[in-house]
């Protein structure tokens, strides 16, 4: 049963929040709702960047009710000119009496001042409302904002031997329709999908979001040391996103130029002969790409665990066996020699997706 | 909360069977209660082969409150002479008013007579109160009594990756505590536990069981084709528990003798040059082997699984990553070529154990 309380409209404020997953880019998804005597008054999101952010819809919406009112914001209010004016000044002016915050500003230049500048004022501030589901929502923007690398989110659906596909390559279907859903709300929260080349070349997917509504079409990145990709495969071809291929600067310059004529981008990372993954996280995220949904396979998958660059780690299990002494695993690398070395998952959750086993965490490395 | 019905007095029935599990042998495990005049007059369960009833020892206790009571017993009474005189004719000596049947005999022969019985003489009897829970602990029994091999439950313990050790052999651990706890559990419950050699030079287990409390302790059942079993291992030295090893006709004579002379017993399956497992599980079935836990390795697990020999299968998934192209993975087998050839799971259930995840269902083949 819901109980009136700080918590109460937080959570409508995080609710907002939530459902702009996605849409806003570099920029961290926020919420904000204004109470005024008892009553909701004003409700707002962040949309995308370069537009007003959370605090000015709803104060907007408020009008002269934002005066002596409280409100409820998911992150600290901005206290610098960016795209936009400072929130701050904002919720001064307006007279606004109380001001509560889930999470302070993740980027440590700004963290804290926004807070000051509303105390300053004589504005109650209280913070932390809610602080655990407000930062998960924006791990992300977290990781960008601290690194300038994306966030990287690797999925896999296996077996319970492990296996993504049988001896033979057939994956069709391991996961089931419910779990394939949440792929799909995945790929549209993420800002790029990212897979090997032999993925591409086996399975030639398409790579787009798939929902029962309208979503967002992430980029398809596509790891490709020696520009095996073909040309008629669906993402080069089909025009339904971007689609940028990582590769090295030994590439050939033929098969790139091919590549760029059908609209592909062409990005080299490192000399060879193999993509250096690292600076490819690095120039992805100074090309704005902020969150990476890894879809594999599992030699890509891999070599990501093996240089510690996964950031969270989704896999979906599913009650079945295919055996296969060669059938591909989910996470291919030459590993560790110690069981005490494996790669762990803290902050475990897991759920039952029908018969399918959803299981999340982030990889702790020893 | 507890409503007080026919489910309320059944389920303490139940409990009552449940406790005893592991016990019984190649007999099912029966919890009986009476209830006479809306209270608890006799609680009962079936302790050991060739021992009385449950009904007998709820009976018992009740005395004289027997005539005019309510009998609820997890499993139909029996209507034969066996080691005991049949509880049908005891339940109508004793003049009881009603009797709640969980299930029914699962022996074909003779199932329903003693339900037949009772009503001949004027007993009201209601059959299916809890029965998918009654059948479930008896899953073991019913295997039994209809085919005369026993019930293979497959154990294993994997990491995300399907690894059930690193490269170098390393699987200490893999599973928590409470999951090892678990596994101690399900070998109390099994009579038999069986492994192939390759653990037993791997590892040198003790395969015992060790719980908080004592338990019982299966027998170790060691699939060996060629008998070479160390004779300084555990199993065969330490004496904790008896020592079956599976092996063929081509075994060696003078290994088979120093074997026996320690104690162990040596049973050839088949002509060779591999252990003939479906003929094991006969001869295991015939030497009052009821049920076996499965505990691998790899190999054995996978053997097992393409000869369809696996009846129910528990997995415990640790949140860990351990990598490695030759780590030994969990069932290890030339596999199936389509995905919907692979084997699944039916009847899944699902917990968490910590940070494990418990995962139970039963194979179904394709």
């Amino acid at each position: 049963m819901d109980i009136v309380n700080d918590e109460f409209y937080m959570s409508l404020a995080l609710d907002l929040a939530e459902r702009a997953q996605g849409q806003t880019g570099i920029n961290p998804v926020v919420g904000c709702v204004v109470v005024k005597e008892g009553a909701l008054a004003g409700v707002g999101t962040h949309l995308e960047r370069g537009t007003p952010h959370a605090e000015v819809h709803a104060l907007n919406m408020a009008g002269p009710k934002a005066a002596g009112s409280t409100v409820y914001v998911t992150l600290e209010p901005c206290s610098h000119y960016g795209a936009t004016p400072p929130c701050s000044e904002r919720l001064i002016a307006e007279g606004v009496r109380r001001v509560v915050v889930a999470c302070e500003d993740p980027n440590p230049l700004v963290a804290g001042k926004g807070i000051q500048m509303l105390r300053a004022a004589g504005i109650e501030v209280e913070t932390g409302i809610l602080k655990d589901r407000a930062l998960r929502m924006n791990e992300a923007f977290i990781k960008f904002i601290t690194t300038g690398r994306p966030f990287v989110t690797l999925k896999t659906a296996s077996t319970l031997d492990g296996k993504i596909a049988s001896k033979t390559g057939d994956s069709k279907w391991i996961s089931n329709e419910k779990s394939r859903e949440v792929v799909h709300t995945l790929r549209h929260r993420h800002q790029g999908i990212m897979v090997g080349v032999s993925t591409v070349i086996a399975d030639n997917p398409s790579l787009t979001t798939r929902l029962g509504v309208e979503g967002l079409q992430p980029v398809r990145i596509i790891v490709d040391s020696s520009l095996r990709i073909p040309l008629d495969s669906h993402v080069v071809s089909d025009g339904l996103a971007p689609t940028w291929i990582l590769t090295t600067e030994q590439a050939d310059d033929a098969k790139r130029s091919e590549l760029e004529e059908r609209g592909a981008q062409v990005i080299p990372c490192g000399a060879g002969p193999r993509v250096d993954l690292k600076e490819a996280l690095l120039q992805l995220g100074q090309k704005g790409i902020a969150s990476i949904l890894l879809e594999g396979g599992g030699t890509l998958n891999g070599s990501m665990l093996e240089q510690m660059l996964v950031d969270r780690l989704i896999q979906f299990i599913a009650p079945k066996i295919i055996g296969g002494y060669d059938a591909p695993g989910n996470y291919m690398f030459s590993g560790y020699e110690q069981m005490n070395q494996a790669i762990s998952l803290t902050g475990l959750e897991t759920e039952r997706l029908g018969d399918n086993i959803y299981v999340t965490g982030i990889p702790v490395w020893k």
